[in-house]
């Protein structure tokens, strides 16, 4: 056994209360290592030197990557408190795993286990409820609908007349959203996301001027008002874009600065490292990037944090908006984070506070800052198999075992679970122009565990590369769509709003990877869907797994109903969703 | 080489902000498996898929326990963020390790490694300065001195007359620690924690009955404002004693709800699973432990909250105390903590906040909750050792080398070093009579990393088994106190305060353990102190490692000056402290 390779750390993923009763608790081990994993468990103190009585539960191996076997297992304390360690075997050794390293048999001190000391209900990781049950829909609003003519900038481009550039403009606003609220609601979308909509310069609004107003090109704040009517009305929550690791170059306020240097009130709203500002070779102020019209924020600053505070607060209280998505989320200190939760939630319990961050962030998920991040993992790992077929199912499951690793399961429940966005080429455009790779990326998407949304316009099979080719104008034109796509992804949305284990009421397990085909399952104690995708350009004779085989079942997909024979016929990018 | 025993996280005390703008970096391999670890650093925004110009940098490895090397590197990201990854050498084969595992070669995409995102000021961990060169006396207030005896306790005995026992009383007071200040002062003391001193039951006041009253035994709040100003005049800090996570059985609101149940005003300050309450078999209300005299506090509770912050905030700015330790801090919620902090930060800034934990306590030591917390890992290796005699130099090293890399640098450099305390046996007694073995105990402790904590007594020779034992009265006749040894503590904590690199200002290294020998250095760029301790019943002819031979040194615990011959003699529990 490589006991180098095993790992646990209480309170990150390895060990968090998922409920207010219930722990779950994970170790790793080396990929092959190691046969058994049981938690020793027991009240820390009831110990009486040897293994708590009846305590001794086995573990289960939910997944490997090329490095790991993780294993899982849930348990509820009686009195909320526990020492815990893990018994380890493999066919020659076995070991005892605490805090304080390896042994042979149980020691006298229950200090040697892991502590989880007590589960206080309020350190629990809770996010809104309903996020677990969203569809998203990722709007960038100059470019959906164009609702309202009169507020065109000067300049504007007829709608979809001209590809989308850095700098040119098309008119798209709010009223254009609540015009076309029945293209949401009809496929099966629950949750609005909008790009900036703040006052701001550039075509894409990251660039705030001033986070209390609506940009003028898209409407006023009655027209807000009415879109969020809307979409509430419809029952479809309403999401808004906080940028506020920096802002844009004609806020106000960093106008002051460049114009009054250190003798401005504003001076420590920023990182200004020297005065006057320079904004070459590289600003003297620290900035996104190295974008001198981007200057970062200075959110340590009480005045700063007030402003920014109070933009948070104001538009979940005056609007009644349901989730902030919070851009450039890692660069901002998590002290501010802290107060920005408190603040948001006090205006909005069940709000969703969701941060771009690409890398790992168990730092801001405990409960005290995020709800949740956006899944690029995830996103990654799905086109490089369903888009570009540059990895193979084994390497897939293996990316997606260390995605759900990398977080506890409650965060993974309301993961942002994106195909692409406004930053990145379209999936159609990834997939090489072909709908089959497109129609599998949505289908394991909208199977899978998180909260997915869909960047306007995938749906109809819009193409786009990277910005700004990604944000061209919403073709309705029913020609220009592709109804059929369309149909595809409403079908999904569907299936996973009336069917309890297909959406995130249902675990998920990878059950094989053989010959490149993917079969996944997704289940409860009383349900079971079984997934076998074929992500190839190849025809495949698939032998399922023996424990399937002769099982009466329904495909849900083609409501036939029959018993399963031993293979399976899958032509190219075909799938079968099999009711066990 | 065992890619699956390699270990790095960001924001633990893997990389950490150790100031504004220096950066720790750590990593872990399997012990001897690494030969070499390089850092491969750079912006994020300046990665042009190949390793930055420059940017590859040695990191040192300061150490190994049994199962690991720990490698460790400090840089200063000159925009305040950093991407990572480490170039890992064997003798045959070379990897990049970065967020995406393991390459032969720098991937395109920056996302592959580690990420710093941004060294926020605000978010780097920052205890109170003083910590770092304060020696600390711990006092245990019944059994220090009788300064009042018009304030003894109905039966107490004469000082000293019999054992202590669970529930005699003699008189201890807050006037009898003013009245032998001159001992601290002489001792070299800069630091006073006294276990409870508010209004409680028994002798060990852990059980609280009024947190805003001084016990009436102990004296009252104006003798303990003379308490503080004494203290202060001679250079000597003060910490109390917060017992949050439960109340007494006699305080206020627990009688309340013990009387009129759910009908009480306070039936929600405790957490009640159902009503009346019950004491047995076991108590139908969370307690601290099992004992129904000891009702856990429900620190969710706003109310409460508002109680015990408020505690927090008097005793801090109506007596000018330096610092809360806070008893059985691992149960309380983390968000009651958070506000703690706050709340005590705000009083007076650099008040020091110390957490009892007796495990990994790294979820704490975020910045966010506490300082440091009570080092018992230190304890008992130090024990095992010099005490006991249970393990060797190598295991020691280990130990040693484990803590040190339990937490990052700066938490490391305010842990509280106790060797015991009044819920252990006494060092004497622990060293079986040994007084060659305390002296070594003191030796180690007084030079480490770390604010040591003297418990009162031991300095002269105390013996005492476990609880009530080690809470003897203080011996205040000199011949029964045994000056030599208090000599030998005296000169240590002089030295400390003396020698910037034998306290806290040097960093450590074990240098050799070979034959049982401990040799462990303490330094900065200008200055080394050698260790040299031989914690054996036998002498030694100790070969020094080559780098010291025939070096011109200061014994700096003689006086003596001369080169270093070859091998040293080292009588029984010997040692020298050589200054290179």
């Amino acid at each position: 056994m490589i006991k180098e390779a095993i790992y646990h750390r209480p309170k990150d993923q390895y060990a968090y209360a998922y409920t207010e009763k219930e722990l779950h608790i994970r170790i790793r081990t080396k990929r092959g290592d190691v046969k058994q994993v049981q938690l020793i468990h027991g009240d820390p103190y009831d110990f009486k030197g040897e293994v708590w009585q009846h305590q001794l539960v086995q573990m289960e191996r939910t997944g490997h990557d090329d490095l790991f076997d993780y294993w899982a297992v849930s348990i509820e304390p009686p009195y909320r408190r526990l020492r815990y360690g893990f018994l380890l075997k493999d066919e020659t050794e076995a070991f005892i795993y605490g805090e304080r390293g390896f042994v042979d048999e149980v020691p006298k001190d229950v200090g040697f286990f892991f502590a989880f000391p007590f589960l206080n209900a309020i350190d629990v990781f809770s996010p809104p409820e309903w996020v677990k049950d969203t569809v998203w829909y990722q709007v960038f609003p100059e470019r959906f609908g164009n609702g309202d003519e009169s507020l065109n900038p000067q300049g504007a481009r007829a709608w979809g007349s001209e590809p989308p550039k850095p700098d040119n403009f098309f008119g798209g606003d709010l009223q254009g959203i609540i015009d076309h609220i029945d293209h949401l609601v009809e496929l099966g979308i629950t949750g609005l996301y909008m790009t900036p909509i703040f006052k701001a310069h550039s075509n894409h609004k990251y660039d705030t001027i001033d986070y209390y107003e609506i940009d003028p090109q898209f409407g006023d704040k009655e027209t807000f008002r009415k879109l969020v009517e809307t979409c509430h009305e419809n029952g479809i929550r309403v999401m808004l874009d906080a940028v506020f690791n920096h802002s844009g170059y004609f806020f106000e306020p960093f106008q002051d600065v460049l114009q009054n240097g250190e003798q401005s009130a504003y001076k420590d709203w920023f990182h200004v490292r020297e005065f006057p500002l320079k904004e070459k070779p590289i600003p003297n102020y620290d900035t996104f990037s190295f974008g001198a019209s981007m200057p970062k924020l200075n959110t340590e600053n009480e005045q700063v944090k007030e402003y920014l505070l109070g933009v948070a607060k104001y538009w979940v209280e005056e609007f009644d908006i349901d989730g902030w998505r919070l851009d450039v989320a890692n660069e901002v200190d998590h002290q501010f984070w802290r107060e920005f939760r408190q603040t948001v939630k006090s205006a909005k319990e069940d709000a969703y506070i969701l941060g771009e961050i690409w890398h790992d962030s168990m730092p801001w998920l405990q409960g005290d800052q995020f709800d949740a991040v956006m899944n690029y993992p995830f996103t990654e790992a799905s086109l490089n198999l369903f888009a570009r077929g540059t990895i193979n199912t084994e390497r897939f499951a293996h990316d997606i075992t260390h995605v759900l690793n990398m977080y506890p399961d409650h965060v993974n429940e309301v993961q942002f679970n994106l195909l692409g966005s406004h930053d990145t080429p379209r999936i159609l455009t990834e997939s090489g122009g072909d709908k089959e790779r497109a129609r599998l990326l949505f289908l394991f998407q909208l199977s899978f565990i998180g909260t997915p949304c869909i960047y306007y316009g995938d749906e109809i099979g819009m193409e786009g590369g990277h910005d700004p080719g990604c944000r061209a104008c919403m073709e309705w034109n029913e020609e220009g769509q592709d109804q059929e796509l369309l149909s595809f992804v409403q079908k999904l949305t569907e299936l996973r709003r009336t069917h309890r284990v297909f959406g995130n009421h249902g675990q998920f397990r990878i059950v094989d990877v053989t010959d490149n085909v993917l079969a996944y399952k997704k289940f409860d104690s009383q349900d079971e869907l079984l997934f076998i995708v074929n992500p190839t350009e190849q025809s495949k004779s698939y032998v399922l797994p023996k424990a399937y085989v002769g099982k009466a079942v329904n495909n849900l997909w083609t409501g036939e109903q029959q018993p399963v024979a031993e293979t399976l016929q899958l032509e190219a990018f075909d799938f079968k969703i099999l009711r066990v």
